[in-house]
């Protein structure tokens, strides 16, 4: 059974067995061991599940051995397992491991060269282990600034897991439905002007928050749209909306946590791409390369009454192997020329999914950023209508080739390509064969790291 | 200037300079570098802040090279830098570093080796990256078990910095106090049947909860009371408090970020000790020696509904390194019978205190289980009233002698005694000698490893 979580991905349940034809033994063990001793709050993804064990740049490999070529894990940004961040972490966790109690380089070094890619006004780095921690405390910030509690957030926006972070993730599709504090808009996907559609709209929610008793703090919004089935443009298409924000007293929360550390290919940032200056700005995933590090960058006017009033410790928030790892990241984003590789790769598979979309009535916009790229499926009937069934199908024929993607959306239809940066267009073509072969009703055999 | 924060530190602002007297140029200009990068939400230990470089086992080292006994630090239980946990960090981060949307042995072997270790009703693991997001998903647990809100905690409870989990961590002294789903009663100190008194406070908690129209969810206990002076008995002096709460329909929810891990010296967890069976555990700081990680444990019928309508993912939680790491601290925990140690260590260390104590009227009750102590600091006029501002001096003094200690407590005049568990008698004899110096007046000049 394939079901729908968080962001929209195609997932399974913990206990279901899989494709029964498919099935490896060990994998069905595992799962049964997996349900009996996580529970059934974890989902897996694919009609197989993988059993993976290592991973090395662009690819993983299954308990057998098998290659998977990763088009979906931004984490491992820099590429899996890459030797300069390893190396980092093992030797800062032989030197020290404390806590930001105590002076240390770490958190200063890598603060100054984090705001030093940001725009002026950002002037503070605070640091957290999670991406959703992060959004908590963007939370906590904006309402300690404004005075108010009013969330807006776009249709299908994930921003995290804490209680507060998740009151404002309508892509988890709580019980319940979203709180009083929290409104949504439509995330700006199509027809004319969209930046003033979105301007508007935002203005439109905060009026509802007013009209409901709700003060204004934060428009938060992911500068890729991620999980409302990628939105890439045009650029300027956030301005109107942040000025509308801040019209009404809401601070301007740019959630990079998706969109951040060069994964759209302009700059570090995305919000860059939208001629915006954040109030705040939230990061998390690649930041580390899959050690947990996170944080958020903030305008000093915003946190004076905050810091005084509130203050702010995270026992492993800023410790120095946190910091020695995202430290290397930026030195392969820099080494590597990782945002300019993240430009020109992107180009290339953008271009070769429209060659293939231009064949395949089933497949129709293509939208993206640098490496991250989102396809619709729809029905080929001249209706086009989101057909999530077979955007799921595509991604588990994917799979069973050895490529790997998920979904995104409101729809759950939309292919959600998003891989390390160290990608290149050879490993966009083989990707691109993948969909290809999976359009056709085939699987294209495990590949062979090339 | 010392200042109070989250769980009673004697701390001080990021700005201030530190003591004119001994404050050396290159702390003070790292204080001014940190106040400009970091912000005013930050805190450091001591009215000198420690420039730390370098840890070993029960050592820590400034940039000057000055050893300094860690008498403090609970996160770096096994030792600091431990190479059994340092190298499978390292190993597990040059080989793969995914999440649990893959199968991986990782969460799956630790899960195992962490319920074998816990009463049988506790049934699933779930893993994050904090100790407060494991309280904020613990209380989001709660929520969907019971149809509640309420929670109850005591006096000066400190369990996150979520949004959610800081509302109920009175530590904190919130601006506007707490919320109106939160109740706190009394640690249970001193007077006569603690344990009577305790139960009873819990009851009529909820029953005021219950008066404004708040459904019961979870009593929340640190099972140590750390923030709260360090409260170590009677054994059972939990039981009947869990009893109130469940008698309510509350789950009872153990904070064992704390208390776990051996910390206690009566098994692995601090409730261990009280006889009592927990609905949820929840645990953190030394499970990974310094790696994020942390987690939940929960009896299988309270997360059945959270599965099927909520569901959870970390994307760091649950990774195999942070697995790795875990597997590391539970090796050497049984490997060096560090819970033995705990207990033999943390038993001549509270003979030490107390013979201090018989010749001192400013130190007042010694408290503890295990390696951790609290001693009351009081004033020496015979009413024996709280004197944070000697609590302070004493551990400023002792830091100055090269010994690393805290204070906690409502009063902040607690002296909060939590050495790694590799702690050793010769250890806690050179802190009590500290300590003796420090109430005469004096220091005892830098430490030596031995």
């Amino acid at each position: 059974m394939t079901g729908r979580d968080a962001d929209g991905e195609a997932e399974q349940a913990n206990g279901d067995r899989g494709d029964p034809c498919g099935a490896v033994g060990g994998v069905a063990a595992m799962q049964a061991r997996r349900a009996a001793l996580l529970g059934p709050a974890y989902r897996l993804f694919y009609d197989r599940p993988l059993h993976l064990v290592r991973g090395d740049g662009v690819w993983l490999f299954d308990a057998q051995g098998a290659a998977y070529l990763d088009g979906y894990n931004n984490v491992a940004s820099v590429g899996h397992c890459h030797p300069h961040v390893v190396s980092a972490i093992a030797a800062q966790a032989g030197r020290l491991a404390t806590h930001t109690r105590y002076l240390h380089d770490g958190p200063l070094d890598l603060a100054a060269r984090l705001l030093d890619s940001l725009p002026e006004p950002l002037g503070h780095m605070m640091f957290t282990c999670t991406g959703s921690e992060a959004n908590d405390l963007a939370f906590r910030i904006a309402q300690s600034a404004t005075g108010g509690r009013g969330v807006v957030v776009t249709q299908t926006a994930y921003h995290g897991v804490t209680e507060a972070a998740a009151a404002f993730s309508p892509a988890l599709r709580l019980p319940g439905g979203l709180p009083a504090h929290v409104r949504v808009v439509p995330a700006p996907l199509d027809g004319p002007d969209p930046a003033g559609r979105f301007a508007a709209d935002v203005a439109a929610a905060f009026a509802d928050l007013g009209r409901a008793g709700v003060g204004p703090a934060m428009f938060l919004c992911d500068s890729i749209f991620a999980s409302d089935g990628v939105v890439d443009g045009p650029p300027g298409l956030l301005r109107g909306a942040a000025e509308a924000a801040r019209a009404v007293g809401a601070l301007y929360v740019a959630d990079e946590v998706q969109a951040g550390f060069g994964r759209t290919g302009e700059g570090m940032w995305g919000f860059t791409r939208h001629g915006v200056q954040p109030d705040i700005v939230t990061m998390g995933k690649p930041m580390g390369n899959g050690y947990p590090v996170a944080g958020l960058a903030v305008r000093p006017e915003h946190i004076a009454r905050f810091g005084r009033d509130v203050r702010y410790f995270n026992t492993f928030g800023g410790n120095p192997v946190a910091m020695a790892a995202a430290g290397a990241v930026l030195d392969v984003i820099a080494r590597e020329e990782l945002i300019a590789n993240a430009a020109a790769t992107g180009a290339h598979l953008r271009a070769r999914l429209r060659d293939v979309q231009a064949g395949h009535p089933v497949l129709g916009a293509v939208r993206g950023a640098g490496l991250f790229a989102g396809v619709d499926v729809v029905t080929p009937d001249g209706s086009a209508r989101p057909d999530p069934q077979n955007a799921a199908a595509i991604v588990n024929a994917m799979r069973a080739s050895g490529v790997l993607i998920s979904t995104s959306g409101l729809d759950g239809n939309v292919l959600k390509i998003r891989p390390p940066l160290v990608f290149r267009p050879e490993h966009a073509d083989r990707l691109v064969a993948a969909l290809e072969q999976a359009l056709h009703g085939g699987t294209r055999g495990h590949g062979t790291p090339e």
